[in-house]
């Protein structure tokens, strides 16, 4: 029997493991430009917004008296600080608006639907993700990803890494956390899983940052299953 | 322009409106005491149980300092009365729960899985059932469901008909109330819905209690939209 049996779902990252976020917001920001006759460097932006994604979720964990944020209101926040810092002028609250849902507009990577639709034949697949549940549903239908359910840490009040995401998710499936295994590109998101019990499979995304890669090519913890992409993945989970 | 043109999502009572819970748990109990040798008058205990239902979420919301409690737990709960109270004796704790969990394994009425295809083409659809959300998670898998997403009172430590459960979905999708729309087979479910600003939508199910249907044989308020089942529903909300 292997450490893998018991387990009954899997609950992914979704930013960066189910989803290319920086090749689909550079191609959705360069197209408004275009549209809108606004020059700017598309790129860029797209980088630094991704660089203030984390600093923005600490701020909330480090401030539970003023409740929970979703990540939606977070990225809007950190699109205006930057569009000023940028120097893009000529954006309406519309504009904004639309950009910063972006987020809910993201491509898959080649092997995330075939993967998911194969994986979900045995086992209740959701993501797991610091998105919120608009942001999520609007990308499954978007992407056509086929979830079973969608899980964000807007459910449990709680961003990844803290307990509370992980424990949530197992604790609204009715399964214990070694029976919910966690798909994730990023060690460290995997790390914190693999410490509350769950099971942990790494697939790497080498070019998520684009030129900026500078972690995660390969595992670095005792993961239970290390794929190659999602449909690896699912052939190693016997679907 | 139509009152539900600015619909963006439809939600869904489930026991009754998507699923006939009746005689679906009367085949699986009936199927459970005959692989068992076990003699009762399951149909006389699927009636009790879901009598209990009621009683069993008002001690909740009666009883906020108790925390919540999700529904599988109640029904448990609810079983473990009935049986003594029938006299059915010979149950292990494994054979109790395998019966609870026969409310994830409820059967859609015929319409249901066809008109809900449809109507996600167009919409956000998902679940807002005072069901927990493994039990629904577990019963779209059983039944082919194909939500975009679970919404349940566990979310919201709230069973419907109190407003969080309503308003909550509502703000769990980034919507204004009206941009939802509650789809039941239950007068009383959509009065609720439209105290609290959502669109509302019935389909009547007249034999969702049998012989012991006593209400809900028509349309008793103002709804947006009365249709005959879920694939006329489709075709009025224009998928």
């Amino acid at each position: 029997m292997s450490e893998t049996d018991n387990v009954k779902a899997l609950v992914f990252d979704v930013f960066g493991t189910v989803v290319d976020w920086r090749s689909s917001l550079i191609a959705d920001c360069t197209a408004f430009g275009k549209a809108r006759g606004i020059t700017a460097d598309w790129t860029a932006l797209v980088d630094a917004w991704r660089q203030a994604y984390m600093p923005s979720m600490d701020v909330v964990r480090h401030h539970p008296e003023r409740g929970f944020v979703k990540l939606d209101t977070l990225h809007r926040q950190s699109l205006d600080v930057l569009v000023a810092k940028f120097g893009i002028n000529g954006l309406s609250d519309d504009d904004l608006h639309h950009l910063t849902l972006g987020w809910h507009r993201l491509h898959p990577w080649a092997d995330s639907v075939s993967g998911l639709t194969r994986l979900k034949t045995k086992y209740v697949i959701g993501p797991l993700s610091n998105g919120n549940v608009a942001l999520l549903t609007n990308m499954a239908k978007f992407a056509g990803l086929p979830w079973d359910l969608i899980m964000s840490a807007e459910l449990f009040e709680h961003y990844k890494p803290d307990p509370q995401a992980y424990l949530g998710a197992a604790a609204l499936l009715n399964l214990k956390p070694a029976e919910v295994m966690m798909v994730a590109a990023h060690n460290s998101d995997l790390d914190a899983a693999q410490k509350f019990g769950l099971k942990t499979a790494f697939v790497p995304r080498i070019t998520e940052y684009g030129p900026h890669q500078n972690r995660d090519f390969k595992a670095e913890g005792a993961w239970d299953v290390v794929a190659a992409d999602f449909n690896d993945l699912a052939r190693r989970m016997g679907c």
